[in-house]
């Protein structure tokens, strides 16, 4: 009975495979109520899991829906998730990287949460590109190109979708064993043989500290062991933002400028660097530094970028029809000193305020407006530079300098 | 924001009047979803509160309905509570005998939960009994005879019906500080001047341990003084049965035999002989010696009877039309010895599943069935004996005899 089960978590009990399976497949079915699983959710939170249950969990969500089969394509498919943050726009630019490098790669990406945006939001600010691909036209391109980035399937766990819902709006998302669940299902039932993940530590993450990281990433590595899938991760900072915009179109926009080399020697650039050696060295077996070798030479001779362009247009994209907001605001440095705080948090909520993402279900995003900071974190700046640039089309909103900028 | 609440609670933080407030307001008028509540009422359960946290509530609880005011009633009032169990038809016997001794008692009570019955449902097994006295009718029957049983007026604490409810399917019930904002709100909010709590602790009580008990036993004194109301409380053992009965009228059967004197020597005797003591005591401003000789003077003088029969004819109750279960079904002991265990929990749900009480909300009560002990724990049994009668009238469930009885 559902309330034995929760009670058991309530009282800190292990739950078998089994009682999980009644309590969430009975949630799934209807036979459990969305009050009953948001109760044992809490309970999950504040008791936490073992390994096992985790594991259970973890079946239970692949199991909800279709595992993906990309056996009959050649080479080591390679996937790659971050927990998500403010200017995340690492799967634009490492994805065409790798595929350049010669690993195929098949991302199936989700759309923005709370303040930080999705990497599907981002691509559909490209005029034409599709996010809405099938099974076979995933498979095609893979063949043809062996790039794709598209939003994930329906029946791609359709459990974590469900229960992603609902933690959103009872406060049960930072919980360990329920991100590592809800990831890891969709990383396997995605079918890649290997999996790099980009924990995300800081304000504007998720995990707010080094050793909730560490422990995910554990638990990441665990859960890959149990499917025979190698899974490596990295733990990276989050407490300002990555790279200089936030947006849509200002994040595709950077995008391109580092795969064409113009944007360099920044968080973002340097990041993006490191997980693409990271998966091209898994995907091809080979030493880290021999990637970043092919790394550099794909942005050099723009096979990565000319891999991007590619790809959109094979999705039907048209990056030439981009747009940013019509209007522009400049936010003045109100003294001269070295800028010491740049809150990547708050920089996520002006970028929501400005119309960026959604706050409640039904709110249409703007993909044209967003955020190009001028000024990076350590700077000098003197009194009434230019800190930053909104784009915004009707209305501006207020802007708490105060809680984003600090100049010392 | 609600979600802000939750998730301090979550991590254990307190929470102020006013977040307080926002989410238990917030639920009863439509902001705050079941789901939310829910996940809020499962961090308060495993995280606990403090004691102004439990002040707040308790207020919070009060403030949602109507506060009785019995100030004109000359005499000091007193209300006695019991947190339930198998059995527990002490109302009907201590009730009558504390008004028999000269304290005006003005009883509220519930319905059954779980598998515990409610005084209410067992009053109702008398045909024509009204529990559904009004504010002016329960004022006029304590100035007539001094005396009134009855079900809680709508406008009393309508939040913790709500909360009840959702914390009864939920498994949030057992939260000692839940439980004590929940009865304490109901008590103060009923406008006696000094209350008695009976807690009940073992197998088949909401609580299982004594220290448990003892923790809610400082809480309610606690939030009574806040009100500056003198609480006193008692604990007392639920792991067996009290007394030999167990369903509705069986039970109005026993409490008659015990006020007519004509049944002795059992736990539910002596319990009421304890309480009784106790509410004259705190009613009269005498020893608990002194009154416990006024209590069994009301036995022996039948003046406690005759006020129980004064009740029952003043709400329109008769009870020569009381029913039991038009069959009887014996069981017999399966070997010769000592009864070691005669189980609270397993009784209860015996006697749930012959029809004493609700399994889902739209269930109909059987009035007429239940169990009839004829042993008592310790008793010296011989093989093929008669341990208890059924009492039904169609379906004779399945009886767990092992679970049950114990025979060494």
């Amino acid at each position: 009975m559902i309330l034995d089960i929760i009670n058991k978590k309530r009282l800190g009990l292990e739950l078998s495979y089994q009682e999980l399976s009644q309590a969430f497949n009975g949630f799934l079915n209807g036979d459990v109520y969305d009050y009953q699983m948001s109760s044992l959710l809490m309970a999950i939170c504040i008791n936490g899991m073992t390994d096992d249950e985790i594991f259970s969990l973890t079946k239970i969500f692949i199991d909800s829906g279709d595992v993906l089969d990309f056996s009959d394509i050649p080479g080591i498919k390679v996937d790659k998730h971050s927990t998500g943050g403010i200017g995340d726009k690492t799967t634009l630019v490492i994805a065409p990287i790798v595929a350049s490098c010669g690993v195929p790669v098949i991302k199936m990406s989700g759309r923005g949460l709370g303040y930080t945006g999705g990497t599907i939001d981002k691509l559909e600010s490209i005029p034409g590109y599709r996010v809405d691909l099938s099974d076979e036209e995933i498979i095609k391109q893979v063949h043809d190109i062996n790039l794709v980035v598209t939003g994930q399937t329906a029946d791609l766990v359709p459990m974590d979708k469900a229960i992603y819902a609902l933690r959103d709006v009872t406060a049960t998302v930072s919980s360990i064993p329920l991100i590592a669940s809800s990831i890891m299902s969709k990383k396997i039932a995605g079918g890649s043989d290997k999996i790099l993940i980009d924990i995300k530590v800081g304000n504007g993450a998720l995990l707010t500290n080094e050793e909730d990281a560490k422990k995910l990433s554990d638990l990441m590595i665990k859960i890959g062991k149990v499917y025979h899938k190698e899974v490596r991760t990295m733990i990276s900072d989050m407490n300002v933002p990555l790279g200089n915009r936030i947006g849509n179109s200002l994040e595709v926009l950077e995008a391109i400028d580092v795969l064409k080399g113009e944007e360099k020697n920044n968080n973002f650039v340097d990041l993006c660097f490191d997980l693409s050696s990271e998966m091209i060295s898994m995907g091809l077996n080979i030493s880290k530094e021999d990637a970043l070798q092919l790394v550099n030479k794909s942005i050099e001779d723009q096979s990565a970028y000319a891999k991007f362009v590619e790809m959109v247009n094979y999705q039907n994209g048209d990056i030439s029809k981009i747009k940013v907001g019509k209007n522009q605001y400049q936010v003045l440095a109100k003294k001269s000193g070295v800028l010491t705080k740049l809150h990547a948090l708050e920089l996520g909520k002006l970028s929501l305020a400005l119309g960026s993402g959604k706050v409640y279900i039904d709110d249409k995003i703007d993909y044209s407006v967003g955020i190009y900071l001028k000024k990076q974190l350590g700077d000098l700046v003197k009194k009434g530079d230019v800190l930053a640039v909104l784009y915004y089309n009707d209305k501006l909103p207020k802007i708490e300098y105060n809680k984003i900028f600090t100049i010392d």
